[in-house]
């Protein structure tokens, strides 16, 4: 329940990326606030912020509600944090614990974390009913970057669509999976295997834990050749059992990463996806302004709907005028 | 399994289409192989069909693999036969016996389909492995519709994604569920009581029917006043029960569609979401040939992974070298 910031004006947009960069927490969260909303400071901001971005390692945390995804990044950031590092969470899951402000509140050794100040909770709004990652995760990450988080988890609920965006969103993926309720049937009509670079069995301590281990493990024994290994781990998030073999199997997956080139691959891919779908939304929200203006576009989709023109046709035109 | 077609010159695609409109079998099977390819002949035959569509009644049909919704959509097609209507298939589920040739061929009732004219089957390859419509599952109906079937069914599996896109590229939405195994809470979350017409609940003659019956009517009580009512039937797919009334049903929504005006108000919403889903992706072809061709692209994608440039300033430099 983030209350909507007044806008900020144009001066104030470089002062606040200024405190942000000195490490103000108070100056992040406005800026957060300013991007989720699209303002034009927010859109100043990220520009300025840009060149400070690329240091954090990106972590997606995945899974169906009830698998403990959440249980499990707390444990993770502590344990990031007992390791030195910074941590950021983006929870894109509306049923996260994180997004009700009650940091796993409930278990006493989680407790440090709400007051520690190089931890960072952002919670998001997901895109309508159907889950998956809220519209500006993307902008959100690159200002925790920027503001010198050194790992950043983002939680959201595994369905489907979700695993594939998160994983092109994050440099490790860490898939939480559990023994309880024919997950993994799910996960492989998913496609979780195409995703995951981790998967994390939690809940290990029920019994059919070994089962479930056991056909993973054939499942990515048959993954495709050039796909690097896949890491298959235990975890009981509620007593914190695997928690530090799990955040040694996230680091050394960067580190994997790093030395075979294929963090600057992706990292290459990434930044071309994201300003093709800039480019993209930009022209067509340039196109739409002038069609909706002089009325031509509902003029076009009204003979295609009274099967006049073709659609093909339609955008043809809608495109000339826009190129003239 | 399609064969891919070689490439048509520009006369046939008229001769194919005309072909197409006297009732041509062969013909129909041609023109949607050349629309599945994508190639310059499918684009011209869809021009030349566009003005012929527009008449047939299009019916998703999805649910959970497992749920009997092939077998269900089987037993819709003979009865939708046996009211004098014709009727076309896409079925967009990999595993459906549709997409394998073997038209429900284990009951002998049902047989009587494939040797019938005024029946046509297409199965389609899903987009990647995660299931969902297929990139031309809207060409593909169109065509169908212009060669004259009277109702088109399109039959994928439910992950949730995909019933918002079957809803959206359907007039009439059936969604089924089955008793056994949960379905209805991952229905849910997957948010389908907001894109359901008619909620089908197949193997009705499982002791849990009754129970899901009640659950399914209490949840679209509480549905938003302005959403027209949803149907909640009982079906058995595999001994034919229900059958009539479902088709009723489906038959049903679509006059009360029509007579409400709402048939029309999503015409147009569709007219437009096609318009200017083909505008933007040509839009995007345009820029992207133009700098791939001089290597802007690279350079730019260069400068965004190495920070220099921010994403939104390097998808504006696109944009200005196009519209110069």
């Amino acid at each position: 329940m983030t209350p909507r910031p007044p806008q900020a004006d144009q001066g104030e947009a470089e002062e606040l990326v200024r405190r942000l960069l000195k490490g103000e927490r108070r100056a992040l969260a406005r800026v957060l606030s300013l991007v989720e909303n699209g303002t034009a400071e927010g859109r100043q901001a990220l520009a300025a912020l840009y060149r400070h971005t690329g240091r954090a390692h990106t972590v997606g945390i995945t899974g169906a509600s009830g698998s403990g995804k959440s249980t499990l990044a707390g444990c993770l950031a502590l344990e990031f944090r007992r390791r030195g590092r910074t941590v950021g969470v983006v929870a894109v899951d509306p049923s996260s614990p994180f997004t009700h402000g009650a940091f796993l509140g409930d278990r006493i050794r989680m407790q440090s974390l709400s007051g520690d100040p190089e931890v960072f909770v952002r919670s998001m709004a997901t895109r309508g009913e159907l889950g998956g990652l809220a519209p500006m995760t993307v902008e959100v990450v690159a200002v925790l970057d920027a503001a010198g988080k050194d790992v950043i988890m983002i939680e959201t609920v595994g369905a489907g669509q979700d695993e594939v965006e998160i994983a092109s969103a994050a440099e490790t993926t860490v898939v939480v999976l559990t023994p309880a309720g024919g997950d993994e049937v799910q996960a492989m009509k998913a496609g979780i295997m195409e995703v995951a670079d981790i998967l994390a069995v939690n809940k290990a301590d029920l019994p059919a834990a070994e089962a479930l281990m056991a056909q993973l493990r054939a499942l990515t024994g048959m993954a495709s050749p050039e796909r690097p290994e896949v890491s298959i781990l235990r975890t009981v998030a509620t007593k914190g059992e695997g928690v530090a073999e799990l955040a040694d199997a996230i680091e050394e997956h960067r580190r994997r990463l790093e030395a075979s080139g294929e963090l600057e691959r992706q990292r290459l891919e990434r930044a071309q996806r994201q300003v093709l779908a800039l480019a993209r939304h930009q022209l067509l929200a340039g196109l739409l302004r002038d069609a909706e203006r002089d009325g031509r576009l509902e003029e076009l989709v009204r003979s295609v709907a009274r099967r006049e023109l073709d659609p093909y046709a339609a955008a043809q035109r809608l495109i000339e005028r826009a190129e003239r």
